[in-house]
């Protein structure tokens, strides 16, 4: 990844431990997401998303805060960026998917919880996160045993807001979502000392609309005999859409639909026809966490939708654009983010519709349910996911991991295995 | 235990299978509860309650069905009882505490979730659970994320009543909680065909607060200078509380308290002066779990307290007695089940404040903190706890584990070497 020393040390960072770390994560960066073929030539541009992330877009970040602008992490896509944007606000995606930082969360938290709460926390520990020291407000959310508890663990400092989601999807869980929205905008016109105008919410309304269907646009490709782009790199657009600047990424990910388009009309594929075509369902892979997609790409097969938090959960579904009737403007927001088909919901029928339509609609040979180890609620649903997928005559397979290297020969064997049984 | 053959066969368990888990059960509990020295006198009828928990208590459960009464399965310590029983239901909590119906849970669940959830669910699917083929309601909750999601899998089956627990306390949870209850009145109403009447729900508040100030006097007891009472006997009236007839545990249970009144004064403790006071912190050890108790004890310690759902969790804080108008009976109750300070709440100071308390008033040397293997919600707080009991200058050492024995020995030196570290 890019170097900026001076912004590091500015910030009061470990600088050498960072580089250690990063330069970690960018060398596999180049040995998948680089290394790979036939790449569409605008991805050049998130390819830079990620280079960037510790760099030129903390420098603009900390430009704009200057400016009086307030820097909002989050850690879950339950967290409404409407309410951010609308503020003036910039949300960033703080998750962790490095397994490098993981040690220095375990001196606090218990091993056995999912690496992706451990890798966030041990960034912030290690002093190796940028956006630790100038981050404004914090926004947790009760998605999670262990996330919900580890907030407990970090409200202490101050600086953190956590948003109860409610476990069920009835008209008392809707009133409770409400209620959590509104008071989180309050939250955000406290931190950001500015209140919230309908006209300027309206627009950052339709702002992430036009991005969540520029992302679909881009995975509608993903359903064509000869899908134009990969999953790696589908993967990294999505990793970039959790910390680029909206409207910026939103233009330069029209651009690469745009390229798209015409490389389908032209019939240029990523793979051989004869690739198998994967789903992956379940968790999110964040920026640093490429082993799961490149390992599958790898064995010669083609991932062709990510059912996932960096994924579907992320684009599909829009606000209702509803004018500017400040009530009615939050209740559309509220009403978009319950409809997450996340597996922290009781019961959960929707997700399994869900991986059923998109398995249809891209045409899948095969499903991997991919789950965050210690992730009860995914590891547990895939129960019930692997029989929809085989009643439907869908081949899955689970696989359990977390972010270190150590299992990927085991992993390879299955993966391999699978992919051999599926049938065209 | 004692065997009832018949009675088994006549519910179409696998007799077989029942006798070769149940026996293990039985010799683990002489060789702990009954191999103890010096125990109450009148230990021997809840001795009897666990002895009977597949015979004797099914066989009267199953009179009472004939005549027109339903049973009602739990799984939490949230469930209301005091509504199943104004309406004549039996409720009887169905939690597993041995490893050995674990294996058969295993081949639907993931391993690595609670013991808990997976020896409950094996004992169910092992066929060797009296009370499954009797049961007219179970009763789940959303406590934490594997029994959530383990409920979506077997709601399928139907006869699942899932009730969601809010996750904080504040005004909309509680909203949220008091539809619950009311929800899950309605459900017992359909289940029984009987209509709740103010008058015996007034009565069943009754009785519960009268079982629940005689667990805190036997547990007042505890505090004395010479517990007359071991943790093993204490947690085995504790887990007869949770499957017995209330009415009759109730009238048993303060004959017990008479008889340790009396021990109490006449200064007839049960483990010399020089033991070690222990309090147990976190998790329930429920019917057939007293690996914990037994090993604390049994290494020269005594368990004064036990700060869990089979402790104080279940019987501190009463219902207001508030007469017979319906809507303030429900939320008399409701209020008294959302005080309960499990970890699934965030934040949770509240049960740090009663660890901090009880400690005190138990003159504890030192805590235990017991955390099932994989619950995150404990395991995390566990680290808030600690640091809490560290301020207060009270030693404490977390224990995590399952219900299989490979561990004992290397929990035993652990154990040993932190009761040898206590200072007087």
């Amino acid at each position: 990844m890019a170097r900026h020393d001076d912004l590091l040390k500015d910030l009061g960072l470990d600088v050498e431990l960072h580089h250690r770390i990063f330069d970690a994560i960018g060398r596999t960066f180049r040995a998948t997401v680089l290394a790979q073929k036939n790449r569409p030539a605008r991805m050049a541009y998130f390819d830079g998303v990620i280079d960037e992330a510790h760099g030129g877009r903390v420098r603009e970040i900390v430009e704009r805060r200057a400016a009086g602008d307030k820097l909002v992490g989050t850690f879950c896509i339950f967290v409404p960026e409407e309410l951010v944007l609308a503020l003036g606000a910039i949300p960033v995606a703080l998750c962790g998917g490095t397994s490098l930082s993981i040690p220095y969360a375990e001196k606090l938290l218990p091993r056995d919880i999912c690496p992706l709460v451990k890798s966030t926390v041990g960034l912030a520990r290690a002093n190796v996160c940028p956006y630790g020291p100038i981050e404004d407000l914090a926004v947790g959310e009760t998605t999670c045993d262990a996330k919900k508890k580890t907030w407990d663990l970090l409200a202490k400092d101050g600086g953190l807001h956590v948003i109860e989601l409610p476990q069920k999807k009835g008209p008392r869980d809707r009133d409770l979502w409400l209620d959590e929205v509104r008071q989180f905008k309050s939250r955000l016109e406290r931190v950001t000392g500015r209140t919230m105008d309908p006209g300027k919410l309206a627009a950052a309304v339709r702002l992430m609309n036009r991005k969540r269907r520029a992302l679909g646009r881009l995975n509608d490709f993903r359903k064509a005999a000869r899908p134009p782009i990969s999953g790696l790199d589908a993967l990294v657009v999505m990793q970039g859409a959790l910390v680029d600047d909206t409207l910026r990424f939103t233009e330069r990910l029209e651009a690469l639909d745009d390229e798209l388009e015409d490389r389908t009309r032209r019939g240029t594929g990523v793979a051989p026809d004869e690739a198998r075509r994967i789903m992956i369902s379940g968790c999110p892979s964040v920026m640093g966490n490429w082993k799961l997609h490149a390992l599958v790409e790898s064995a010669g097969a083609l991932i062709v939708c990510d059912e996932t938090c960096t994924g579907s959960r992320y684009y599909e579904n829009l606000v209702e654009e509803i004018g500017n009737d400040p009530d009615a403007q939050i209740a559309a927001i509220a009403a978009r983010y319950l409809g997450i088909t996340c597996s922290c919901f009781s019961p959960n029928d929707e997700r399994i519709e869900a991986i059923l339509r998109l398995a249809r609609e891209h045409r899948v040979d095969g499903v991997i349910q991919y789950v965050l180890q210690y992730c009860h609620t995914y590891n547990i649903e895939a129960v019930a996911v692997a029989a929809a997928l085989k009643d439907a005559g869908i081949p899955s397979l689970k696989i359990v991991t977390d972010y270190a290297e150590s299992d990927t020969g085991q992993l390879r064997l299955r993966v391999d295995a699978f992919l051999e049984g599926l049938g065209r």
